[in-house]
């Protein structure tokens, strides 16, 4: 599989993710950060320093060692400190002398476009706006109908301004006053922002992610998953409201926030919780793409174009990277998508399960890779934890639920662990899908697609399923059958298949 | 990878395993069975019922159909009931003409020996008695220093013996008394059996894993992985007792006990029970790995040979698998093994944790194979469920929270889950090697091996870890030292590496 080393020379931290790209995305592999702040100290002297200069000059020597040992290829750029400083081509020019590595010097709109790329082959969302709040600057991109309309980037990040309004350790009512003031006169200045109402913020970058993680350890949520997160403007005030009544060695006392960021999070925050104050943006997501996979998507998939369905193009990556069989999958989620269609009457399932019929019946045999044995349950945990996108949280654990469901064998699941993601009526819809998918899987046991369509006659008493066949099919019907007892308890009907 | 498909035409069941293999092993992708009872009725008439063999050729068909789709290698067997029925030839014929699948009739000393080759690939025992209860025979085989110093096959199985003593449903006191006669006089046939003293019994088949599922449930015993499991003489006694206790209906309501199986249970864990009784033997195995195992082993792997280290196959396999770094792996195993060493009177661990430590360094990174980030969780989930040979439960478990705690992320470990297995001193062993091996992997971090050796000095108050360098290696012992506090903590020692 083909390698791709991403370098990352931020203002805040340097770092470097290496992927395994196949045709419809990637997998990370390893990923690496060092906290060099080529941003502090730079508003004043307009230079990044010697000191931060030379821990670049050692971080990116390893990074070589890496990418070599990896045969990677490289892609590497340097965002809002190196722009800014009257230095910074002097550090590109020793890394191309010392380590041979092209570094690209991206513009903040490029910027912008690179974090659009990564979320919209991410998230399935059409309209929405793009924060990024990065070290040394924030992206903003205004995008309708997955197309981006506006992209600014301001040249003042969360380092700028932590050091500006001295936000680092107890902040007092007056810099709180002034930082508000200049976010203020800084978003007026991007006409666009209050003219448009997107009704979704989608937020990039480690500090947005790191304010998930704050809000999922606080109430306690379930799966701890930073990737299509939501969030309310009410949890981003209260964390906002958290992290400024501490001083820095509070802080510390705040499960999830990250230590190497804890100076900088008031500043960070403050950003999102004006932006959202500023537009009337009531909901937040962060987002586990970025600029670093926007550079992969752009230069490495699908020719640089975006996705038509994030999802179709995730699941075909997941079953790529775990070498599935993808005739079986596909015609399972046939099989089942006919099944679930045609009993709409039997099952009197309303609201749109498409999403996770298609992730489950898809994914349903992902846990072989793990052991055959029990693969029910290991197809659970990697749904779960494979990093599937273009599907949210609520969706991704049904998904789980239902896909482990397609074995005879018993599945434990928790329903109360995941209660302030689940509706009420999921459980049912689980249930009821669990068995249908059972059947559909059992349709195509031997995996030949020895049946190839299913056709659904309902009456009273009975659901028969007439099946067409491409050979001898005993062995699928049989094995189908198994789960009539279970079908007439759910459905109150007779299960025929002939 | 090369695929191979081993069907076995057992008196009770008929069953084809799907296989990926590798030059160490092979990983299972697909399992079917078809409880066909080709031995039914076979002691009276001699003969294979025309219903069985109509439906072993139906089973066979679909067989040859998942074959065909997966373009695999076959290797079918026939046992016991074709042996013995007047009639098997003519089966294997139609089998032939049919479906040219060519099944090869293998004789009850064979089979031990297939037997034999499966348990002595995955489990790390000298000597033992082993112990096949199928449908139509049971191989019984004396092991010592890893050979096979005796075979021989009985010619009843758990099949006849159910029919010859009506043991399915009800079984009186007379009926229990007969077959016990019997069993007692056929093993009194084996003259090495009472002879012999080897301390354990290791038990093949589907009946004898049923048989651990039960006691599994019944303790509520966790991790719930079959092969290598340990029950005593008295669980196994007990689990008798409960067997017969009951009528068929009645044997519904034991945990575990598989449905298929429950008529022909009493009389097959009647062989166990009384084979411990008259053998003296008081602990019992039961391995996942048996005939067909063996004949994968035998036919495709090592050139037949059996492997001199269970273990180290076993996890070369999980590497090859997981298309895993084996040169990042292998090395960390060896920075590891050089610390934990050199550190005995630091640690004050005891005992032998060689195979844990094996497992853990070389396994630590296996979760990024579902993904990259929370690997270390993904680690532990994996390392219980891949299916590694060679090791005990209580070591693999504790393989696995090692492995989990490889990086700086904490990882939540409920030792209490485990209460039945670990053992008091399990806890500090997993804590302190936790620590190490974060340093060890930390001392690889860009996995250059930038870090060649570590040689360790200890004085009153510190830890010196000297390295010996390829290369510049500034990341690595930085990373590592961000575990210092830990290991302060952790052995009263200050750590210093250079």
């Amino acid at each position: 599989m083909k390698k791709v080393a991403v370098i990352d020379i931020g203002s805040n931290s340097m770092r470097l993710v290496m992927l395994e790209v196949t045709a419809n995305g990637f997998k990370v592999v390893d990923d690496m950060k060092e906290t060099v702040r080529l941003g502090r100290g730079l508003q004043e002297s307009g230079m990044i320093g010697e000191e931060a200069m030379n821990k670049a000059m050692q971080t990116l020597s390893l990074f070589k060692g890496v990418c070599e040992v990896n045969h990677a290829s490289v892609l590497a750029v340097a965002t809002a400190a190196v722009r800014k400083a009257r230095n910074g081509a002097d550090l590109l020019e020793r890394i191309q002398k010392d380590t041979s590595i092209e570094v690209t010097l991206i513009s903040g709109e490029e910027e912008a476009g690179y974090d659009f790329a990564g979320v919209i082959n991410s998230i399935d969302l059409s309209d929405f706006v793009l924060v990024d709040i990065g070290g040394g600057s924030i992206e903003l991109v205004l995008v309708k109908g997955r197309e981006i309309k506006e992209a600014v980037s301001l040249a003042v990040g969360s380092l700028d301004l932590t050091q500006r309004f001295k936000l680092a350790d107890e902040v007092s009512f007056g810099q709180e006053e002034d930082l508000l003031k200049f976010l203020r006169t800084a978003f007026a200045k991007v006409k666009w922002l209050k003219k448009e109402k997107p009704c979704v913020l989608v937020g990039v970058g480690g500090i947005i992610r790191n304010i998930g993680k704050i809000d999922r350890k606080r109430k306690g949520y379930l799966p701890d998953i930073a990737h299509n997160y939501k969030l309310s403007k009410n949890d981003v005030a209260e964390i906002y409201q958290l992290l400024k009544s501490k001083n820095l060695l509070e802080r510390s006392s705040i499960e999830g926030l990250s230590k190497e960021r804890a100076d900088i999070m008031v500043g960070a925050c403050a950003v999102v919780r004006e932006l959202m104050e500023y537009t009337g943006i009531k909901k937040l997501r962060t987002s586990g793409y970025g600029l670093r996979e926007g550079l992969v998507f752009k230069h490495y998939i699908n020719q640089g174009r975006r996705f038509d369905d994030v999802l179709e193009s995730s699941l075909q990556t997941v079953l790529d990277m775990h070498h599935e069989n993808k005739e079986h999958a596909y015609h399972v989620y046939h099989l089942y998508d006919e099944i679930f269609k045609e009993l709409t009457d039997v099952h009197k399932i309303n609201g749109d399960f498409s999403k996770i019929n298609k992730t489950a019946a898809l994914l349903h045999d992902i846990g072989v890779s793990i052991g055959f044995y029990n693969h029910h349950e290991h197809t659970f945990y990697m749904i779960l934890n494979a990093g599937i996108c273009g599907i949210d949280h609520r969706e991704l654990v049904l998904s789980a639920y239902v896909a482990a469901s397609h074995r005879l064998k018993k599945f434990r699941f928790n329903f109360e662990e995941y209660q302030l993601l689940l509706k009420k009526e999921d459980k049912e819809y689980a249930q009821k899908a669990g068995i249908l998918l059972q059947i559909a899987n059992s349709l195509d046991r031997g995996q030949v697609s020895a049946i190839k369509e299913v056709v659904c006659e309902v009456d009273k008493k009975t659901v028969m399923m007439r099946t067409i066949k491409a050979r001898d099919a005993e062995l699928e019907i049989k094995d189908a059958m198994q789960a009539a007892e279970m079908f007439k308890k759910a459905f109150g009907k007779e299960l025929v298949i002939i």
